[in-house]
């Protein structure tokens, strides 16, 4: 019988609900609902942003004012704004935004990275490269995260090889990764899996080690987090109402949901800094926005406890 | 950082969608179909089915087929069938019928208890000491399981205290419980309260601790999960497609969903026993006969990974 673990005293939840939300979906907000949108998640104790993707606005109009989000969201105080960029290009957009931090994406997946990127992932790994490459000449402070996703299996190759995901994860740390995360970007992980992988992964970047990203495709989303967690994990992607996620699998679950996440880890005692009623309240507002599409979480029906304390004020 | 903690090899879990699930819904499933649903479950290998409550008719109607269902489980070699009883007139029937366990449940908050079942804890407590007698004076080896509900706290009351939990679940033990259990009953657990509270219950109770019931009401009833797993807690209530839970919370999701829970727990490589593509066919059926209730899980939307291994042939 193991011990009780430990959790972290606290965790920050990345809303990535305005990118891998909103570019999953039908509906394009305008931008000044997406600012809306942005001050709300601020109000409510969100300090870290992903505003959209530079991605061209042919591939994804619904990204396409990216560069005005993101410049609004430098206006915030305190606020870690940050972007994905898929190549270079990309991230001389982000770089010309003063981007906190590009998330870069390579699917650890080959048959994955060329349906979906058109790359190889020794070919992403490169393109890392020549980011840094950039990003040192520019003299922007702007952190380079290289994410490695289907880390925990793939639709169209099946198993991925854990050799193969932390090869990966090394090389881009060699190419001038600042930060390297893992993604589940199919829900294929279980907490097991969870645990294994990411203590490898721990294990190999250490402090730069930067981010969780679990779907909730097959309900696992919250409990492979908490596996996570008690690696000392203290990052994690997630959407509001869980909008987003895996195209591949209709009619599943999205991204983990931030303010079910959000519930989970101030109820565990793991400081967030956000306000849940406030979050709840956005959360509402943004489902509105978005009528016919498919929203998710659990939270927001049952409402909080009687008598819910959040992480803060309990540890006064 | 911790170390990744190991999880048990081998987890049961209690099918409760005959009783707790029933009882919480409209409709009134014919004896065939409930016939039909325990000869599918035991079929896909499910092993404990909780498959009735001795309670009054007139109360649930719902369940007033108890004794026919709980003969009919005796016919099926190997299946340990269970019975909520909620008094000694329950527990006479369930001595009757020879059931393998019977549950009483008891629950912690005394709001909580006077509201539902009319007595105090320590009535329950006294109630189940005359059951033991009866038991032992039956000759029949009928297990007398007590579960603490509300242990996490009460939609009535509001905090429920650990100590309180405690002294009821060794009092439970004093008066001649062969089990205990602690129940979520109304959703407030979280996996940082579940590992505290687990934990000394298990020090209290070691082998006779029997059950972990959690309730989807928030999302956390498989992260709740996974927190106990790692305690060594090796048996939890479920019920096929979440059905039940929570009356307080309209709207809220139910029990654990068998079929999710059986998926995380096969996929983190905990033999089960379920064969889980059988389950998820159940499912469909059971919901079929269901139509217009709420039911609840992912799984059944976004299906089994491709390659999906049980547990028992990824040990091989």
């Amino acid at each position: 019988m193991s011990l009780t673990t430990t959790l972290p005293p606290r965790a920050v939840i990345r809303e990535v609900g305005l990118r891998d939300g909103l570019q999953s979906i039908q509906t394009v907000l305008p931008t000044a609902r997406k600012v809306e949108w942005i001050n709300a998640a601020y109000a409510a104790g969100q300090r870290e942003i992903e505003v959209g993707s530079f991605v061209p606005a042919r591939l994804l109009p619904q990204l396409a004012d990216t560069a005005e989000l993101l410049a609004h969201a430098k206006t915030l105080p305190g606020l870690f704004a940050s972007v994905l960029v898929p190549n270079l290009r990309g991230a001389e957009a982000a770089l010309a935004g003063d981007a906190d931090l590009m998330l870069l994406p390579l699917s650890a997946s080959h048959a994955h990275s060329l349906a979906n990127l058109r790359k190889t992932p020794d070919e992403v790994v490169a393109e890392l490269g020549r980011i840094r490459a950039a990003r040192d000449a520019s003299g922007r402070k702007t952190l380079i995260e290289g994410g490695v996703g289907t880390a925990f299996g793939c639709t169209l190759q099946g198993e991925v090889p854990t050799t193969e995901v932390l090869r990966l994860m090394q090389a881009l740390l060699d190419a001038g990764a600042d930060r390297v995360s893992l993604a589940d970007t199919v829900g294929y992980a279980d907490p097991g899996s969870v645990s294994r992988l990411f203590e490898q992964a721990l294990k190999l970047a250490g402090d730069r080690f930067w981010c969780g990203h679990f779907h909730d495709t097959r309900g696992l989303a919250l409990a492979n987090v908490h596996a996570a967690l008690q690696l000392g994990v203290h990052r994690f992607d997630a959407s509001l109402a869980g909008i987003g996620g895996c195209p591949h699998a209709p009619g599943a679950s999205g991204n983990t949901a931030s303010e079910d996440l959000a519930f989970m880890l101030e109820a565990a005692g793991v400081d967030t800094g956000i306000e849940l009623p406030q979050l709840l309240a956005l959360r509402e507002r943004v489902a509105g926005w978005l009528v016919g599409e498919a929203t998710h979480g659990a939270l927001h029906r049952a409402g909080l406890p009687q008598h819910f304390q959040a992480a803060a004020a309990r540890a006064v």
